[in-house]
């Protein structure tokens, strides 16, 4: 019988709260025969008060042995802006080369979109259908933390952010989109960027886009500005299958993905090596939302839709359909308000019976 | 009398046409003592094949003595992408230090918006208000063309793109938005920034906001990330009133607030030097839209608003506003499919009538 050995980062705010309902559904959808070893990391903004650290080198090391890491949420408003963001989360993905950055944007039944014609409304055959998938780079790009200041402080002050972008980076993340689109019915894949202005590392995007395209015949293939795709995100969303971009475009239509598809509280994410040399981390969309912590309030559907990433990635395909296919006879469902744990309830009990 | 030389940059596509309108409609607008000096320039995609010149010199030396830039749109598909959006629109914006980048995101009555909640229904109270302006910083960050590439065309390239940000160009963007911000009912700003990843630019904006700010203590501000930005445009877009942030994520904002407030075909700006040591430029937000070139198809009424900021900026008030009202009145009553010049001649008709 095999083990699982997983890594839990519950982190600030609401991600206690929701990865305890990722767990449930976790061990409610993992065959019998398959073990749950799980050990919880005390990260964020507790430890950074108490030590002044965010990732420690043993807690590192340790979480190398991890088949996969579940997170809930990282940062906190008592924490200055960006101390937890780079030194703990994207540490962890640059640290164990997630460069594959997944994130679905689809429209599950009877979930409401603040745009007009997406209503619940099973009768209408006009619904529409917003399905696509975000391959986000997310190891490159304006993520590297490659900059500086000069004149710090002063009237004078200079400030830089160096977006860093290499074939090698690019290439891989293009293919892997380019398999996805391929894998599925409508076969289409968007490439996002604005090489328009940004020249240097828009003309490699787009050549490499175009050169991988010639082993995908059969992958549709077009190209928007990021500021155009914007437009198609709340107009046409139905026209995406694949979107591929890099971090910060990927970061901020992701977000943008999420509020058109029923909110942050249902937005999933991977972050993927798919080489397995590293693990690879789930994680809901969503921020701490520090307002609402401790309170129940937190939708943890999120977290549970990235658990069924996490299933898919260890290869258990069938259990994470159930996962998905328990979560979206729930939002079918749903009426009036229930807290954090009685939806996981309610979705572990969907995903047992 | 007093004369004003206005330059014309028609452009590509359909900016001939849009501009045609624009000029419509500042004839009819601007008063009676008042005579209206225009030189056309022949830039873009025909120039270029024709020479290889986006902008030549001479042209930039001469447009310097124009007491503003009326601009159609740039870009065509024969050129390779950047060319003459590098070569030409952002060469003006540069030369002329069009640190403003103002963008209005307002929703007219009448108007049709993707957002559920915000059809026209001049009997409901509860219709959205959507009324905001984004500042955006024209001159500085990632926008600067300052990267390159090593290892140029093989598996093994590298492309940097840098942004540049100094406290001289954000404290002047800041100021101006805070006054903004400071002569509307409102009296609400919002800085948008990614400071918890972009950490060496997000310190320098958020440092300067806060400054500025304490001189400006009857505004409300806050902050947030620009992807956390996109989600409420689409889910809460009556909450901004002035946003200030950089030329890259106001690039994106201002498209998704076109979006979201009726289209692109609406969407006005400016490219202001509040200095006046060079003329400020004022265009549709749209692009060249080579698809519907020449059909007269394209909805001139987003030129038609730019000649409204044209005309604010050149001090003619009651004008603006005379046009701005043309163009709300027209937005209320409009049915059925007319051409560009059909839209055009109502607007004109209303501002003389
Ligand atoms: C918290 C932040 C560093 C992170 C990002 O920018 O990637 C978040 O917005 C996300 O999308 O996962
Ligand atoms: C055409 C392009 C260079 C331009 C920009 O990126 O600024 C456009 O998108 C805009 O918003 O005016």
């Amino acid at each position: 019988s095999r083990t699982i050995r997983l890594a839990v980062i519950p982190g600030d705010g609401i991600g206690q709260e929701v990865v305890a309902e990722g767990l449930k559904v976790l061990g409610a959808a993992l065959p019998a025969d398959i073990k749950l070893e799980t050990t919880e990391y005390d990260l964020g903004a507790r430890l950074y008060h108490r030590t002044g650290e965010t990732l420690p080198d043993s807690v590192l090391e340790e979480l190398k042995g991890a088949d996969a890491i579940l997170l809930g949420a990282i940062g906190d408003p008592s924490v200055p802006s960006g101390v937890l963001e780079r030194g703990l989360l994207l540490k962890l993905r640059f640290a164990f080369d997630h460069h594959i950055n997944l994130r679905p944007g689809k429209l599950f039944p009877g979930v409401k979109s603040p745009l007009a014609g997406t209503e619940i409304d099973s009768a209408s055959p006009t619904r529409r259908q917003i399905d696509f998938v975000v391959v986000r780079e997310g190891t490159e790009g304006p993520y590297v933390g490659n900059g500086g200041t000069l004149r710090t402080g002063t009237e004078h002050e200079v400030a830089t952010e160096v977006s860093l972008n290499t074939a090698y980076g690019i290439e891989r993340v293009v293919r892997d989109a380019y398999r996805r689109a391929s894998a599925r019915p409508r076969k289409k894949l968007t490439l996002v960027h604005k090489n328009n202005v940004l020249v240097h590392a828009g003309r490699l995007w787009t050549r490499i886009f175009e050169q991988v395209g010639r082993e995908f015949p059969e992958v549709t293939t077009d190209y928007l500005h990021v500021d155009a795709a914007t437009i198609f995100f709340v107009t046409q969303p139905e026209r995406f299958d694949v979107i591929v971009t890099d971090n910060l475009f990927g970061d901020i239509l992701t977000d943008l993905a999420a509020a058109v598809t029923g909110g942050i509280g249902l937005a999933a994410s991977g972050n993927i090596n798919p080489s397995g040399e590293f693990p690879s981390m789930f994680e809901p969309v969503h921020g701490s939302a520090p307002d609402i912590a401790g309170q129940g309030k937190a939708d943890p559907t999120a977290t549970v839709l990235s658990v069924a990433m996490l299933l898919e990635h260890l290869g258990f395909t069938a259990e994470a359909a159930q996962v998905e296919a328990a979560v979206a006879a729930d939002l079918t469902e749903r009426s009036g308000a229930r807290s954090t744990s009685q939806v996981g309830d309610a979705l572990a009990a969907r995903v047992s019976g």
